[in-house]
C-alpha cells in the first residue's frame, strides 16, 4: 500500500478529498485534506479536514453531529485527489442541504439507473397480480 | 442562474471540477477547469479542463476519443467547487481504468444499493416459479 508521504500535496501541502455517499453513490462535498488529517482519517475512520478558512484541522461532526464515517478510500492515477465513501450522519452541508452541489448550471433528467428500479417495480407488480 | 464570473476560481483562476458518471453515480476523476473552459463546456455540452502540466485549455475526447457528454452540472454551497455528471465513451482514465480513482486505501464491502437488486432479483425469480 501506499505511503500517504507520497500523494502530491499541492503548494499549501494539501489535497483535496471527494466526499462521497457509500450506499447511494451521490456527491457529497468537496474538502481538503493535509497529511496529518489524511492520518487522523484513516486512524479514526472519521473525516479530518484542513479548514482553509479558519487554518485549523476540524473533524467533521464533532460540532453538528453529521459525522462522516469512512467506508471507502481510494487515491487517483496521478496521486493528487482523494475519493472517500461514507456513512453521513445527518446531512453533509451546513446549509441544512443533504449534499453542498445543490446549485444547479446544467440540470439532467432521472438518470437511467433509476429507470431500471421503476421497471423493476412494474415487472414485479404484474407478476403479482 | 448564476453568473459563472461570481464562482470561487483560486490564484492560478481554477476550479476543481469532480466528473461523474451520470448513470452509475462512479467517480471518474479530478480535474480543473477556468472561466474560459467552463464556458466551453457549458456552450458545447463536452467537457474542457485547464492542464496545468501542458498549460492549455483541452478538450477531454479530441484524441482519445473518450469523450464526456455533459447530462448535469452543478457547483458547491461556497461556489469554489463543480460537480459534472457525464455520459463516458471509453474510458475516463489514460491507464485505460474506466475511472481515475482505482487505487485502494480502505476498500469497502459490496454497498447496500446493489444488494437491493439481488433482492429484487430474488423476489422476481420466486415470483416467476
Amino acid at each position: 500500500m501506499l505511503d500517504i508521504k507520497n500523494l502530491k500535496y499541492n503548494n499549501d501541502g494539501l489535497i483535496p478529498a471527494i466526499i462521497q455517499d457509500y450506499q447511494s453513490k451521490e456527491v457529497l462535498m468537496l474538502a481538503y485534506m493535509n497529511q496529518e488529517s489524511l492520518e487522523k482519517t484513516l486512524e479514526s475512520k472519521t473525516t479530518w479536514f484542513w479548514s482553509r478558512s479558519r487554518g485549523g484541522l476540524w473533524n467533521k461532526g464533532k460540532t453538528s453531529g453529521s459525522y462522516q464515517t469512512v467506508q471507502d478510500l481510494s487515491y487517483d492515477c496521478d496521486g493528487d485527489a482523494l475519493l472517500i465513501q461514507v456513512y453521513q450522519e445527518g446531512n453533509a452541508c451546513h446549509t441544512g442541504e443533504y449534499s453542498c452541489f445543490f446549485n444547479k448550471l446544467i440540470k439532467g433528467e432521472i438518470p437511467q439507473g433509476y429507470k431500471i428500479l421503476d421497471r423493476l417495480y412494474e415487472i414485479i407488480t404484474k407478476r403479482k397480480e
